[in-house]
């Protein structure tokens, strides 16, 4: 049996509708106990009006919320009766519970996850994310955004960890791990990048395939991106927000159709881009190198997505992924 | 009268594309002279069979070309005799000449204008492009793969470059100016990142406007984009990569089409959006610093680019960017 919390407080939407979603993945699947965090009204009204095992919903109430102006380092000592922290300390005292979705604050998240759930061997917890690429699979992007200022130690970290994540998602057996850098050549790089290439070449456990380009992180080409988080959160944003202006680009080219069959084939066009290139139902972000399973949700996710997301920890728990973690560094 | 020199070396493109290019400008525009800079064969072999006015065409030969293979430092000592080494030292040695187009080995461009042409009062020359955004307009990156280790007075010297930049390609008369960072607000940033942040804020001159996200890097809220050159590529090269694999997407849909319609509307939606992401007319990249205008156009550049990039040089000697610059910096 998998067990999951929800932290059902944070992002766009209402907890209704993260509630919603866990609930879909609990009727969906009878390996899965959800526990879901939060308010007790607003959780006992949303399940009032729903069907679900009740022998496999279980609930933990905490009253406060931690919200998106919170600085990260204080919810530890403020925020003590919110439903990230409460949910972070069972996840943490409970062997039975394999991990926790958040949708909230990922500053707090990150934070919390460290000091509670606490770090694999010392070493530095990243947050890594899937990239859609032109094959039609995904890469992954390690750090995406957790570590701004990094040293060589810390992008080897988040090579064996993003490449443990790549054979628990299934994406490979072997892994091809590149760095990010503005160069493919091995002499291309800031000084981090261009030091952390010859250490990463002498490692005999890391398929290293060299740096890779900002132009072709979506080929498909390599399966672990390294970056520091800096210039990896500036690679992910523009992903998205690259695509999003083709697209608004796109919608704005229906107007300019000349006829109702050919605004028709744009609209499918969208259609079907979009749901391509939909990071949305991506299961969000993850974070690496902390003793259990940490999902950090995407803001906008919705019941879809947490569905997904749930299913997502049930499967990297099913492939021991914090086991080759632990394993590996 | 504009006078722009021609390197007709590099790039993917045979010197006679080059030559056209140049040829193009001047039966096009009769305030121009161009001096083809290359090996005299290639250039009377190529210019015989055109027409142009033989009095706005001078020439430069030389025998030697520099390749991507050179190292950029090597080219200064081991091939004195190119087109580049030569055509630097021409435009820098006649005040009546106003730039030069450089088509091939960006790192050796960069460092034969800065060793050659020289520095603007011993600043550290930078490489700045143009991104299309969701406005119709552009904004200026800088910088997008020059400098990749960068201090704090660095990225100033950019701010105040790129706005005067923006201004004489007449993007603005008050560019907006913004920092590439990982998240909007003023606290987020790698070391870097933030100490500047706190130094633009103070400057009275510089009309800055926070933080800008990888999302909204094409939003055209922004003018100029300040970052590190390693950032600042991978940014640059993603928006290329990701418009490519959405562009390749479309094109995969032109064969899921259910009829011929469908497949002429999709086709006549790629070719728009191509004609409005087409980074190859853009002019390429200027490097910013030095006392003369050095432009550096996209490997790829074709006939069209080069006649492009030349008028770019001769709008932007009107302007007298550089005169702005040296007064800036």
């Amino acid at each position: 049996m998998r067990k999951v919390i929800v932290d059902i407080n944070g992002g766009d939407n209402p907890p209704s509708e993260i509630i919603n979603g866990a609930i879909d993945a609990v009727n969906r699947r009878d390996d899965l106990i959800v526990i879901l965090a939060g308010q007790e009204k607003v959780i006992n009204d949303t399940l009032a009006n729903l069907a679900y095992p009740s022998d496999r919903v279980e609930t933990l109430f905490c009253e406060q919320i931690v919200t998106n102006e919170d600085s990260p380092t204080s919810v530890l000592k403020q925020k003590k009766e919110s439903s990230l922290i409460k949910g972070m300390q069972l996840l943490s005292n409970r062997d039975d519970i394999d991990g926790i979705i958040c949708v909230g604050n990922t500053g707090a998240v990150l934070v919390s996850a460290t000091f509670i759930v606490g770090r694999v061997n010392k070493c530095r917890p990243t947050l890594a994310t899937k990239l859609p690429n032109s094959k039609g699979g995904y890469s992954i992007l390690v750090d995406c955004g957790a570590n701004v200022d990094c040293k060589e130690e810390h992008l080897i970290g988040f090579a064996h960890m993003g490449l443990e994540y790549a054979k628990a998602l299934n994406i490979s057996d072997n892994p091809k791990v590149a760095l990010l850098s503005n160069g493919s050549e091995e002499k291309k790089g800031n000084e981090l990048v261009k030091n952390t290439h010859q250490l990463l070449k002498e490692m005999q456990d890391i398929n290293f395939v060299g740096n890779v380009e900002g132009s072709n992180c979506l080929s498909g080409n390599c399966d672990v991106i390294v970056s520091d988080g800096f210039a990896g959160n500036i690679l992910l944003k523009n992903v998205e927000g690259t695509a999003k202006m083709i697209i608004k680009q796109m919608i704005a080219e229906v107007n300019n159709a000349t006829d109702e069959s050919e605004a028709k084939a744009i609209k499918k066009l969208i259609k079907r881009l979009m749901d391509k290139f939909d990071f949305n139902s991506q299961g969000g972000a993850i974070i690496l190198g902390v003793n259990k399973l940490v999902l950090k949700a995407h803001g906008v996710a919705d019941r879809t997505t947490i569905s997904a997301s749930i299913d997502m920890v049930c499967s990297l728990a099913e492939n021991k992924l914090i086991d080759s973690i632990k394993a590996s560094i």
